[in-house]
């Protein structure tokens, strides 16, 4: 029923789907995220590089998807050394949408140490605008539903090579690593836009894949700029079009117009 | 750096601080969430009951907050009793911004039975246009930072009575509820507003403190409104101002204008 200034109306509208996704290694449960049922092999990819459960697509021996009636399954095998690890980090929890990373229970967990970027070719800021106005136009899901995060990997031109969406925004982030991840792309070699604010969960899967240099379209919270400062990450947020603040790392970026 | 159109500028900004909370009930660490360091008392009772981990205030014997230097700490007293469910549940686990509900492995658990609301009073589209107007002006951390949520508890004729503050959508929440029931206040004698989306863990938490009618800025997902039609929740969504749309239970709405 849609109200508007004391008129009622019924209405048909397309609303984001939101489903239970279980995500298990080598037959063990992990955890359980709220998200949208699309890209789930991305999703596991993703996921299981940017929390450092496998290093690399290639040791992720088979991911198969299924509908258990009540939610959706995702199974990923992966070498047994590799699902020990997970074991001794006693991890096994849900995720509801936009949980970044579960499976910590104190502060020194939470917040892990993360690999130091190295420095690279400055991307100019006339390649961050372009992508941030060639994304509305890739939001596919966000058109019919409203409110439904993207995750986005440009090249140094500002050409978007991959997108991908969820209503969680770390479910979007991580689709968009397995995207990456999946097609060989080299992290380093481009640049990765949010459509949301950035939070530290956001910088640490950011360097734990690679991505050099972040563009978030809302704002930066204090702990992601002292995340993005210390593991050698360009923090660029509040990106609207060729407006947009440098927080860390400025070097990244170069001023062309 | 700000940059507007090629120029680059160096300017000061107030950034929405993030700080680890681990939260831990009777010496036992629980959850470690990423959140806003404001109203820790009002987030361990709102979280504590949001989550079923108590029933009620007053199960709460004592709550202890302290700095750790790398994050703040909640200690929560409950009855030994309490504490032992929280252990048959086996949550132990970190909580990122954002983060509803975490611990449980199988997407049953992630759909818990809820409470059937009972019906009530309606509540005019007026009042709920009165409190959306209303509530930018006690966002007071979002107004020096931007893209902090906020969730606020209105009365019958949309009076704000309490308005609390997260970088968390979820934490926004659970502290919301703390404030209201640490204040004595009815929940069903008013309503909920989230300046976010609706998920569906938005509706479990409103649904188990006992907030008839829901109203979210945002847009609701699939899940959020299919649990709150199943529970009798009124979820209302896309809000602003006079204009909104009723998802469920539209009786607890009525056009007055």
């Amino acid at each position: 029923m849609r109200v508007r200034d004391g008129q009622e109306t019924a209405l048909p509208q397309v609303v984001a789907a939101e489903v239970p996704i279980a995500l298990s290694y080598n037959g063990r449960s992990h955890v359980v995220m709220m998200g949208t049922p699309a890209d789930l092999e991305d999703f596991a990819v993703g996921f299981s590089i940017a929390e450092g459960i496998v290093d690399d697509v290639d040791e992720i021996e088979d991911i198969a998807c299924s509908d258990s009636g009540k939610g959706l399954r995702v199974s990923v095998a992966i070498p047994p050394a590799w699902a020990a690890r997970i074991e001794n980090q006693q991890r096994n929890l849900a995720g509801r949408t936009g949980c970044g990373l579960c499976g910590v229970t104190t502060i020194e967990q939470a917040l892990r140490p993360l690999p130091r970027l190295p420095a690279g070719t400055p991307i100019a800021a006339s390649a961050i605008a372009a992508s941030l106005e060639a994304l509305p136009a890739q939001q596919k899901i966000n058109r019919e539903t409203g409110a439904v995060h993207a995750a986005a990997f440009a090249d140094r031109t500002g050409t978007l090579l991959a997108v991908r969406e969820d209503i969680g925004r770390h479910n979007a982030f991580d689709k968009l690593i397995g995207a990456v991840a999946r097609a060989g792309l080299d992290p380093a070699d481009g640049f990765a836009l949010i459509t949301s604010r950035c939070s530290m969960e956001m910088v640490q899967k950011a360097a734990t894949f690679g991505f050099p240099l972040l563009v978030a379209i809302s704002a930066p919270t204090s702990l992601a700029i002292e995340l993005a400062e210390g593991c050698g990450l360009t923090l660029v947020a509040f990106a609207r079009g060729a407006k947009f603040n440098v927080y860390t790392h400025g070097e990244r970026v170069s001023i062309d117009r």
